[in-house]
């Protein structure tokens, strides 16, 4: 049978009761290993992560917790060839897949080692300067951030399991709060591998990092007042958190990223030959090909202008076709698998709901897989649709389909397009593609109202910009609406949510003596 | 039967159907006007609302908005008599209370009108430096603060009809975002009036300004995703809003301000004859008396040094005995009533429960009525609880009995004191008195991860300092946990939650083209 992953909490590796769920290889059904959380006492768990782990991570400075983090690189980096055995194994991705998760996880964690060492030796962030409350100004306010004094519930997603771990991880143990890791199930054995590296290696003090494998319901219950949970996952599991009563009742702050439609958007006035059509057309492959799609940031919906509707159809196409889908360990493949069986279940369902109020542009089917068998593995071809009628599409704009599968759609004028943006009801990210600067400035605040992230790319930037799916540590990442609502990363913007925010009202001498940090960062 | 008030939605003034709810007067229990808002078409308001009112606010920049807060300043200045007589009639309020309400309404307007002009002719708010992405300069990420497209739904409590309204309201309208005002039921009228005032001088665009007043469960239920909900008022109210579907499915965002058991806390080491202790002891007094202790920012728990304790006793009892209590006419009378016999009853009720954990060191029975029948008026003299055990007295820790109430409790160290603050688990504000700048400026940091609030008196600012319970707009106002982890105020902050955060990734020549703003203010 294959071997037990162990949970980390209070200090000791924990095995739960039961036989656990069996973790499988999506490519070939094998069974890799179990995991399990029954019985675990979470609520001893809990309470010395917040008493022992919150007073040792508070005694420390940003930067001393900087330090911490970097050290926690160092042994990412030593054991990064392990993660992407694991990877393979574990997710099915392709080397370069694998990376963004691996790579991804350990430059967002080395960004905020940095961050952290910029903030210096201060245990507050000072928010503003100091406001005179009076008509003299011998009694001010000034805002201070504090770290919250209790515990970080993170919940993760099955498609990041080390970006998704570390990108949460970070900010809040640069806050000084400490944190307990859920792992999704389907892909826990890469996370809680990551964890045990980083506790083997002694970098954190005790209580400060838990990671808890496999179902427990339970954990949410355990949340106190001062505690936080952010969870990235699906919008049911979503409602099910914010609808809980530690959060309800308790007031625990949460932060949500749940499901968006996010969108491609090429100005108006663009022709063919204009480098941002091909801008566009490369970029939407990529999104749909790169992870299988199984990218919350992922393009689902491309706009552009009615007359390249059937070019940028033709042309999207063909990049598609090119295409290679199936296993991972074969080098010419490019797509490898989705995550499980269930996950190509769920998304065959979704394009059969997209399906009935769209054409077919490129179809998965043309794909035939290498060295993978289609009644085992979980490989799918990438799928272009197309929805000539875009204000009639309704499950295009409602319908997050978790794969390889984008809908291209013609829009009429600008207004149109932005409405059709909108019908996404909140995004993560809209990218958008054009040459005229002072058409992309004034188009892109538009879009800002409904994204967490617009992402323009115009010719100027051909090679350098980061990629509409990435998500880099400096911008927020996060959206609105039918997207959570949350906010995470955005350089030391990401420590706010770990923080209260107070205001200190005295005399400008007490003030003075406030312990204070050279500012806000960025 | 008294005059019905109509409700302001669609841009018409409309009677609910039925015979709604009449105001009373709460010290001599006249009948003073009726509202109601039943059978009024509420999506039809909502969606006026958040269509005309939104695009037209948006359409502004900050400093045209700042300008229509200036023009209703002058507006209720104009009316401030009519205002005062409201207030005496429906809220039972001597005038320096009605002030407090009123003149801080005007205030906290008035402070936002200047913001908003300060802020510029921009209609959207810059956060922090462009952050370069990759290794050269060409593409980066700004983050800029736009208004969410949306409503605000402020729902306000029956302490503060006027500042609760204006509070919420100046920085929604400031942010460019349409508001729809629930006044509490009780003491409706001089909110309804005001937003009568405004509305019919014509300032806001047509869809800028709505008003529901009585009883209107339906209110939530039109919520849509990138509308707001700002609450003040119950715990229990507030866990409905916050698992309702629309919030819970359409990820509204809220704002809440629930309960809070706020401390004032002595230094130790403070003699009896040091300044500190004379300050507290007044500050306390005012606190329980003003506005009869219907402040949620009020002292309802004061820490002092054990060995001071019987003296503090002696010094509060002493200056809460000087209280006069009756008929906010008589112009002898300090203390006016609470704001119905229902909320009277209510603290009573709460007073019984701190009665079993609690010796009476002063007695409220000790007040005859000036000018009131004690069988019709809601009048309530001061009540000084002692728990000698604070740490067995739970009750005092965990239940917010609103009204002329305060609970003194005596401490053995720093550590216990400030682990005594904490049992409230989560509070608005708490005051600290000492005069060690050094000792101040360190216990201040350590109060503010679970108060909203940190207000240091110290002998220097014993002129100046603006009162425990006082909320300036300058700083935030809100508090976690049990406080409901809000935030209101605090200048330019209480603008963010009625914006959206986006990173805007581009080239520099697009950044560059960004319309702006010249920065965040304070």
């Amino acid at each position: 049978m294959a071997e037990v992953l162990p949970n980390y909490l209070c200090e000791r590796w924990q095995l739960g009761i039961g036989k656990g769920t069996v973790l499988l290889d999506p490519v070939r059904g094998d069974a890799l290993v179990r995991v399990g959380a029954s019985g675990l006492d979470l609520h001893a768990g809990f309470t010395h992560a917040r008493e022992q782990g919150g007073a040792s991570l508070r005694a420390l400075t940003y930067r001393e917790r900087g330090a911490l983090l970097a050290a926690a690189v160092k042994v990412l980096k030593a054991n990064r060839d392990a993660y992407f055995e694991i990877a393979t194994a574990n997710s099915g991705t392709v080397k370069s897949d694998s990376s963004i998760d691996i790579d991804g996880a350990i430059f967002t964690l080395g960004y905020y080692a940095k961050l952290g060492d910029g903030m210096g030796d201060s245990r507050l962030i000072v928010d503003g300067p100091a406001t005179p409350l009076g008509k003299d100004a011998s009694f001010q306010s000034r805002h201070v951030l504090v770290p919250t004094p209790g515990v970080a519930l993170l919940i993760n997603a099955f498609n990041f399991p080390a970006w998704g771990l570390w990108e949460k991880a970070a900010p809040a143990l640069l806050s000084g709060v400490p944190i307990i890791i859920k792992p999704a199930t389907a892909t826990a054995w890469l996370a809680q591998r990551m964890v045990r590296d980083v506790v083997e290696a002694g970098i954190f003090p005790a209580g400060a990092l838990s990671v808890v494998c496999g179902e427990s319901s339970a954990l949410l219950a355990e949340l106190q007042s001062f505690d936080v949970v952010s969870f990235t996952g699906s919008a049911q599991t979503a409602a099910v958190i914010r609808s809980h009563p530690s959060v309800v009742t308790r007031f625990v702050r949460s932060n949500i990223e749940a499901d968006s439609l996010n969108s491609a958007l090429l100005l108006p006035g663009t022709k063919r030959d204009d480098e941002a059509f091909s801008l566009l057309v490369r970029e939407v492959a990529r999104e749909i090909t790169v992870k299988s799609g199984q990218k919350c940031t992922a393009i689902r919906r491309i706009f552009v202008p009615s007359e390249l509707y059937a070019e940028a159809a033709e042309a999207i196409s063909s990049l598609l076709g090119k295409a290679t889908v199936g296993d991972p360990r074969n080098e010419t493949v490019r797509m490898g698998s989705l995550v499980s069986r269930a996950q190509q279940a769920d998304v065959q369902r979704g394009l059969d709901l997209l399906r009935t109020q769209t054409t077919l542009l490129h179809d998965a089917a043309s794909h035939a897989l290498i060295d993978a068998d289609p009644q085992v593995a979980a490989c799918m071809g990438p799928t272009l649709l197309g929805a000539p009628a875009a204000d009639e599409a309704d499950r295009v704009h409602d319908t997050e389909v978790f794969g390889p599968v984008a809908t291209l759609m013609p829009y009429r004028s600008l207004h149109h397009a932005l409405a059709l943006v909108r019908r996404g009801n909140g995004s993560l990210v809209t990218s958008l593609y054009g040459s005229d600067s002072g058409a992309l400035a004034t188009v892109a605040p538009e879009l800002a109202a409904t994204n967490g992230r617009v992402h323009v790319v115009s010719p100027d930037v051909a090679s350098s910009h980061t990629g509409h799916g990435n998500v880099m540590p400096m911008s927020v990442h996060g959206g609105p609406g039918r997207a959570g609502g949350g906010e995470e990363l955005g350089g030391v913007r990401a420590l706010y949510f770990y923080h209260r925010r107070a205001a200190i009202q005295a005399s400008t001498a007490v003030l003075a003596a406030l312990p204070s940090t050279g500012g806000h960062g960025a």
